[in-house]
């Protein structure tokens, strides 16, 4: 099973895609990663898609969007974050913009003038800091090794931090077995009642919805796409007749079945 | 009128902050821009709520949810980009995070081996191109001046790009009068059909959503704060009724008001 995530080497997605394989490549964004399953380069992918801190990771939503492509699996992970460096006197903190941001109390308190720069991945960030004296890195505290020193360990916002992966396949690895399921509505109109209406479906079969999230459409402001995850497999009668009812109340819009799959949790 | 927003001069906020007062002061970062109004520092501040192609900013829905300010206006503006170098070979392309997503597709096609970095505002990444000749910004092309040429232009993904700014002020300012109210749920709770409750009030009433997005809470996976606009004002006995309604639904949770306020469109 060939696989590809987030690289380089060391970040949170690479642990993350372990648990999927062992054989596992790099891409450096989120929309390299669901063109190559798209496209046949690779057999699985591996993306976060949610922080329990930062929330959605917006170019995850639009890429499954996007391409064809279908959700196999789920992996929730902890995230710990440390501050690493090769001593105190670091100019600079550097990471992924979703790990300043889920220790931005922190630096606020500890660091205020310390000034903040986002790279592509903690990885990246751990690079940086292991070239120059003057940068700090946050990133998993096992990432540290040799040359840089832990000077702080979970310095995330608040306590409970994990992230939601999501596990990908080509559209025919697509299958209505699983526990959770996830789909994309586009209404292509809106008018009082439309979302309220369009969890109806849901609420008559006592579907719970364990997530929804808007993302702009392009179009113009105000026009969105929504995503939503459920409690329950495609497989089930409730589930495939409240996703066909949402597709009956639309008329120039649609609706997309990304997959249905399980949970792991990772211990870390 | 002090109003203060997100700096160096010339950020697109900048530009939308000068249709509220000639007065304007920077800070870093609309977490810095909304303590300074809760704590009376500034009459008003104007951040970016929600752009018509990268969606909402997250930054601010957190820090409108954690600190004691109201809405008081919204301003719609255009956003155009640009490319701007002092010349064709350089080697990095630098911008606000959400420019840089805003042109993904632009940076893809035409510079696939460029380096991006992410900096605090558009106007940084326009200062260090001054500076560096290896550095390419993204910003307004009105911000290039004599040091920087014009590369290419209108280079976001999709036509149409606008942006939403908030205009706050602090709590006293809160009135019930404007064409749109915003509200923050935090139901407290999650079970089947919850968020068909929530919505089952406006439904009732005719009430029009023109916006609904969720934000985890920070407490675990699946715990989220919802944010509202709704058409109309609070002065509205139906939409004043419609959020009763909802207080009502919630057991331990809460909605918070936090402004109805009128829409402006800023001319580029």
């Amino acid at each position: 099973m060939h696989t590809v995530t987030l690289g380089p080497e060391g970040t949170y997605s690479h642990r993350a895609a372990r648990t999927v394989s062992d054989s596992v490549a790099f891409r450096p964004s989120v929309t390299a990663i669901v063109e190559a399953v798209a496209d046949g380069s690779f057999d699985r992918g591996v993306v976060p898609i949610e922080n329990s801190i930062e929330g959605s990771v917006t170019e995850t939503l639009d890429a499954l969007a996007a391409r064809d492509v279908s959700i196999v699996r789920e992996v929730v992970t902890p995230i710990t974050h440390a501050l690493l460096a090769q001593a105190e006197d670091f100019e600079t903190v550097t990471s992924h913009s979703q790990a300043l941001a889920q220790c931005r109390s922190f630096l606020a308190d500890q660091y205020p003038d310390v000034a903040r720069e986002s790279v592509a991945s903690t990885a990246a960030a751990v690079e940086l800091a292991r070239e120059d004296p003057s940068v700090a890195a946050i990133a998993h505290p096992s990432t540290a090794e040799q040359a840089l020193r832990v000077l702080a360990t979970e310095i995330q916002d608040r306590p409970s931090n994990e992230t939601r992966f999501f596990v990908l396949g080509p559209e025919s690895a697509r299958s209505p077995a699983g526990g959770k399921t996830t789909i994309v509505i586009y209404p292509a109109s809106n008018h009082p009642g439309l979302l309220y209406e369009l969890l109806g479906p849901f609420e008559e079969r006592g579907v719970n919805l364990t997530r929804i999230e808007s993302r702009p459409s392009g179009k113009q402001l105000g026009d969105y796409r929504f995503h939503l995850d459920l409690e329950g497999g495609l497989y089930e009668p409730r589930i495939e007749a409240a996703v066909e009812a949402v597709e009956a109340v639309l008329d120039d819009g649609w609706v997309r079945w990304l997959g249905s799959y399980d949970v792991e949790h990772a211990v870390e």
